[in-house]
């Protein structure tokens, strides 16, 4: 079975270079990947703070969260 | 030709973790991961700097530095 990757982001540039490399970059074999855009998801902000995201771009593998850069505090994005 | 990937750290549990997760989850079809321990190898903290690295835990792919969570500056490395 797959492990879940969700990779939060907000559309700037800084989260879609690390989309693009980041992301696409994991084992498509192991791991199923989720993008999830919170400018455009806001409903899914409360989602990723329980799962420990403090800033975008952040990646969460196996229910820890990796913080990736730094695009944008999470709270400017509620 | 697989394209290559850098994981720098320092041997903290920042570091250590983001380590096994990250540069363990990217796909080795497609990435040759060379994982660089700064503390043990300070001679190579000076190519780790030139690649845009600013702190560890750092993934370089593709010649973009990606500093994930926070473990040292890199200038405590040198």
């Amino acid at each position: 079975m797959k492990t879940k990757a969700t990779f939060y982001h907000a559309g700037c540039p800084v989260c879609v270079a690390a989309e693009s490399h980041v992301a696409g970059a994991l084992d498509p074999a192991r791991y199923e990947v989720e993008v999830v855009h919170l400018g455009q998801a806001k409903n899914r902000v409360a989602e990723a703070e329980r799962a420990g995201v403090k800033s975008v771009p952040a990646l969460v593998l196996g229910g820890a969260a990796y913080h990736i850069n730094f695009g944008a505090g999470i709270e400017a994005l509620r």
